[in-house]
């Protein structure tokens, strides 16, 4: 079994941004996957100091600085694949999300202190959700980034939602979330040697469809209830 | 006079991203500007919370949260050009720039309030500061957000350098830095209406290229002196 | 009086490119600007080869490839400003409009040659078209590049529509690219020393909204007539 | 065996590019592939004409477009892995890299016609190589581009060269470009189910670094026999 670890990088727990991101779970659930959410906006994540400019062995794991990073370091490492939602502020990530980028550093950087990134070979997703245009502008950052960290990212591993309605009735917007979710789940097990590639990746088909929109549903009920 | 604000993203005020700010300030004194340093590292300021999202009218100056940003909120409304420049952390802005940025909302916002927003007509610089590649992919987010909040952008107003050592040792990047500062300067000044166009605007004529050499070497010095 | 130039990048004369291009042409014309259209898919314009790889100073105007760049050359020296239009083809522009790009490349390498960009000094506006996201991370570009070659952009340079309609049916696209027309010429008027600085860059103002709708029917109507 | 396709975009064939790709290709070869290079500036490949934005199912395969890209498209169909080196111009692509990707959509496109993208699950490697900066901005955009059309992505899958110097000589990049073409190549292969993922992407131990030290030598040699 994969763990896929989902990122939430808006302050709105009943937002677009969320709803696209559970909608991934969803998907990578389906196919096998243990999933969890990680709310940026709950944790302290102070930004990066850039230690690497001073001296390129000084920035390695445990990062230096005291804070909730902590706990995402833990959880990144033990994942197999990530998803990262972000809503577009300014035609790129949200703060939080920056910080949170940064602060992975320390991770590829122990290629300078014993050899290897420790995330290469994990697998990445991408969802940007925003009221206008900017989401390829962010998921184009993301994913240079990712795979420069040593992330690998399977076929359709992009969402995004740029209107001002609700993503869940989006028929397009909940088949891409869905099917990202799928997607990272799938390559991170057969990168991981437990199962092999799928015929298809992304899936539109009848029942995959169903499955979808079962699963806006669902969320739809979810938010309601979170909101009251 | 026309008063330039100078955004320092770094947390090294010893470092080339400063370095090459205070360049163009002195870029943009020699024009007759007054200038002024903000370090986003010594600030609180917290993440954008994206009340837009709910409400349109709900972003509007003053932001609601209650942070360092109050006081670079006065200095930004004070500025008639504003020159940004930025470490280069994963091919885009660091952190605390990036919820600088986000928090400048609050004044392009003011569109759907009365009518404008309260940064047009502004002048913006754009700098960026690394030891890998990326720096283009952070000028050219920094020239679209800015512009699409109404700054102005002069020619050549951008200057970087992605490379290990001194950027004060790099003659073609001190030139490109000082000539920000002047470009932004001018074009400031040319908008308030008081002063014309000039004939030209990136000057490497031998006078100033001595003058560049000149300002260079009273960083060096100050940096020095500030390292002890 | 200025010129500006617009540059049409896509295939279809009839679609929402040239639509928004006529657009920002028409804002542009109501202050006075002297207006052309360029329509790149009708020309012959070979890609760059990079000469300057070989030799810095290899890259001088005339450009020796011998093809319909000569008179956009000679069309593109005697304006005061430029728009390009592209439509947006996998979130860039579309090979015409790289192959015009790269080919200016001999106005500003005239640096090395006799000390300045031919073209210091003039002005730019965008406008990005696509059924799709994109617009952003292709004007960013745009900006970077032309910014880079000595153009100056004015406030809200930038327009853009990526849904299904037709463009001239959006008021707030039909607006933002009339604006871009509208901001473009009263810059390069500024910049030119012919009329002083605006004191509003965009215009949404009731008689502004009404000239807007007014050159949208009349562009429809042309377009309709094109049309048979 | 798994077939690498490499697509040099630059219009020299002793240049940075073509030798980037080179070592690329090397470095797939050295995991079992079958490899072949395409240089684009020797083929007639015409801008795409955009059918797809009158009637989203008229952009289908075969393209109606007569020209080099016939043999393009066959070669592209037949590999599983496509390694696209192009030069840096204007912080972009070459415009004969534009033109290819842009008529590679009558491949994606095949998802309205009979329900998958003819690329989908092919594995994907992007170089870019210049004078200056640049290579994050084009490299991004050619993640994005790949991804939305199916291709998957391995770690590290990514090289570039923005120093005056010939990149042979330097150790990094030249590791870098070796291991693109190792990541493709071994994604390929796990993805066409004929090998399981390889325990380390990135190499740089001291067997490798011989090897990469080796094949920049042959290219080496290579390129002074073509020049004569």
């Amino acid at each position: 079994m994969v763990k896929i670890l989902g990122i939430d990088g808006s302050p709105r727990p009943y937002g677009n941004t969320r709803k696209a991101l559970l909608l991934a779970l969803e998907g990578a659930k389906r196919e096998g996957a243990d999933v969890e959410v990680l709310e940026l906006y709950k944790l302290r994540v102070e930004p990066c100091l850039g230690c690497v400019s001073d001296d390129i062995k000084a920035c390695r794991y445990p990062c230096p600085i005291d804070d909730d990073m902590k706990h995402v370091y833990e959880k990144v490492l033990k994942s197999d694949g990530i998803i990262v939602a972000t809503p577009i502020y300014w035609y790129n990530v949200s703060g939080p999300v920056k910080n949170f980028i940064d602060r992975l550093t320390v991770f590829e950087n122990m290629i300078f202190i014993d050899g290897r990134s420790w995330v290469e070979g994990k697998v990445a997703g991408f969802i940007a959700v925003g009221n206008d245009t900017g989401a390829i502008a962010v998921i184009q950052n993301l994913m240079s980034v990712f795979n420069s960290m040593g992330f690998a990212i399977p076929p359709w591993s992009l969402a995004y939602y740029t209107l001002q309605g609700d993503i869940l009735e989006d028929e397009k917007a909940v088949l891409d979330s869905v099917n990202v979710g799928r997607a990272v789940a799938l390559l991170a097990e057969v990168l991981k040697g437990c199962a092999r590639p799928p015929k298809v990746w992304y899936r539109a088909d009848k029942e995959y469809r169903s499955f979808s929109r079962l699963v806006a549903r669902k969320i739809k009920e979810q938010v309601e209830k979170f909101l009251g």
